[in-house]
């Protein structure tokens, strides 16, 4: 096994809110000068240098997400949309370098996730076949010409071909960056999806997986309905009160009940369910401020049963370290607190010196890095795979030997 | 630089014909034992060791021929296409392997080139953003998983993120292979589209470029017209009479008349030209053996044209190494050598000892293998890329220091 060293590492995504690319630097080293590679609990230490947010131009945002909502393309479009995505990923790399006041010839590393455009983790059917299936884009080639940086890519992929999920990637993150903490506790992250890991006693992620929808619907729904992006702090929805019968109707959906390992994705939380979910809230005569508060409830109450049903069982959670956008909608976590079967302590990932902000950017980092020097860095646990396996494809990593 | 040193390397390809996939198996060495790394003419030697081609499935090919003939689709279906393709691959590598006598351990890369479903290589509009871009799928992580060997894959956006044409990619092959022989001399290769390398009086590959449909036209047609799958040695196209005045309009198509670098597919002179082709045939009252023949001589036509209009001006090229399944068209062959501008002595790959069949194999072979050692393997003088790039993305690969 190949001796670990200190890389500046930048890492790129772009997640399930289309907003834009997440692009962070980071210092990533191993904390102890001899390291046992250990693949379940790699002691990697982490130094943030520099991230930037770069939204997407909003008539392109426009066009992903009518791409995106309609599942309906051409093989043209979606070989010239990685293309673009390709050079924007490559851009927001090279904003970052510049805006952190580095060179590239200071960067070792970048690790890009792409934007995910369809995952479909289970088998379905193709011409007849049963297989399952993922798809980033965002050409990494394009970002390792433009920024003449070694790139890894494409992580998903290795997972899923070993049996696994190709998802919850994070769950390697929170391994990494909170085994050092008071454990047992739980990682919940509130983006566009809501998804926990839970990481044991011995600092073991054991499990991972998506409890169901976040902003996706509860930011969709509060731009139809309130003309704005998001409901800051969860204001509009504390305003409005529960419909309990439409509340239990939303959780009927199948997702809610299947037994982890689980993912999803816009395919099942994105335009088309917030969509029906505001005909049926005009149906039934509820507010637009009371349809807000019950999508916030469906969130809040879908983490708290995903923990109720499935984690609990096994392991019991008094401590949660939430992450993403909702994190900020105060609001949100105190329904989370509301319906967790007993009581819990909240914390943020800033309480523990980490930007949730940059968090995706910093998996990404890490996956980078540590598949670059041969460390398996799945976690089969969370995503059902069989093995542990190195994520990633690389590209201008040149003189192996 | 590391050290090169021979490696048992199986490449993996589905060509534009879309019959299924052709996997062989190859030494690579290099041929002196201090080899000054030289981009432009690696001495590397070959042995091939096995091969097999694996057709697809006819059902699973139909639809395929049906996606890359309408080019519409969903996110859904690349995505699923992506894996089933992988494991096409990873399945036929494991034949191959099987077949030669060998176990997985005895192999140490793969080069797969995936199948291309869209190459875009001239910029053209996504959401009024211009663009080219280019799209293989065959999923490369799932390869790794089945054989347990790196691999390293997609080869074309290396290139084409360098200004380059990603295509055509055969001309390193080219390089390699015919480096040693009397020079200068151009290899032909007839697949579904007919590609042309110009190989100098240097052993330099100074130019290569698709000069327009080959078989992709003619099968197609003699399928429809004939029922059978291709015109074994021209017979059919030899019966009948070349109608002039539609072959002087075939070949006013502006791709002809279009400089190199250039490089085309089916996008161009795939189903849709075929259809249109034998519609004006039926119009003009042209019998099907007369369609064949002059379909046949619009490609022994726009090949010497080629040679006459691009080549000839630069370098004349008395020596014509022939490859891919149009070799065999001893009919095609007989107005390639008739349309040409003056004497041409014609060889087949075989001549010089390597099999046609398994060239692009041996290729992907080829662009892994240098790829894997930090040796650049584009050509810029034949692709229009503006720098020397190592092709690919590797899986697979650890112990990195």
């Amino acid at each position: 096994m190949s001796k670990l060293r200190k890389l500046t590492v930048l890492g790129l995504n772009s997640g399930t809110s289309m907003d834009g690319i997440d692009a962070a630097i980071f210092r990533i080293f191993p904390l102890e000068e001899k390291l046992e590679i250990n693949a379940k609990r790699p002691a990697i230490g982490v130094e943030s240098l520099h991230g930037e947010l770069i939204p997407f131009d909003p008539i392109f945002r426009e066009h992903l997400g009518k791409l995106i909502g309609s599942g309906q393309t051409s093989l043209k479009e979606i070989c010239l949309l990685n293309a673009v995505l390709g050079e924007l990923f490559a851009h927001a790399a090279l904003t970052t370098i510049k805006g952190a006041g580095l060179t590239t010839d200071e960067i070792d590393l970048i690790g890009s996730h792409g934007l995910t455009v369809w995952h479909n983790p289970e088998a379905d059917k193709l011409w007849g076949v049963a297989t399952n299936g993922t798809l980033q884009l965002g050409e990494p080639s394009i970002i390792r010409e433009r920024t003449g940086i070694p790139v890894v890519a494409d992580f998903r992929p290795a997972d899923m071909a070993a049996g696994g999920q190709g998802a919850p990637l994070v769950a390697f993150a929170d391994q990494v960056l909170f085994s050092g903490n008071d454990t047992p506790c739980g990682v919940l992250n509130l983006g566009g999806i809501a998804n926990i890991t839970v990481i044991d006693a011995s600092s073991q992620a054991t499990m991972a997986f998506d409890s169901g929808p976040a902003n996706a619907i509860i930011d969709y729904v509060c731009q139809l309905l309130f003309g704005l992006a998001f409901d800051n702090h969860g204001a509009i929805a504390a305003r409005g009160k529960i419909n309990e019968e439409w509340l239990s109707a939303l959780l009927r959906h199948p997702y809610f009940a299947r037994k982890p390992p689980k993912t999803t994705g816009r395919e099942l939380f994105g335009q088309q369910f917030a969509q029906q979910a505001i005909d049926a809230a005009n149906q039934m005569g509820i507010s637009p401020e009371d349809t807000m508060t019950t999508l916030a409830a469906l969130t809040g109450k879908s983490v708290a049963a995903a923990y109720a049903d499935f984690i609990q069982p096994q392991i019991s959670l008094k401590r949660l370290i939430v992450g993403g956008g909702g994190a900020e909608n105060k609001f949100l976590i105190s329904l989370i607190k509301k319906y967790w079967p007993h009581d819990l302590q909240v914390f943020t990932h800033e309480d523990f010196g980490i930007s949730s902000k940059f968090k995706e950017a910093l998996l990404f980092a890490l996956l980078a890095y540590t598949s670059y020097f041969g460390i398996p860095n799945n976690v089969p646990a969370c995503t059902g795979a069989k093995e542990y396996v190195c994520l990633g494809k690389v590209i201008g990593v040149t003189g192996r030997n």
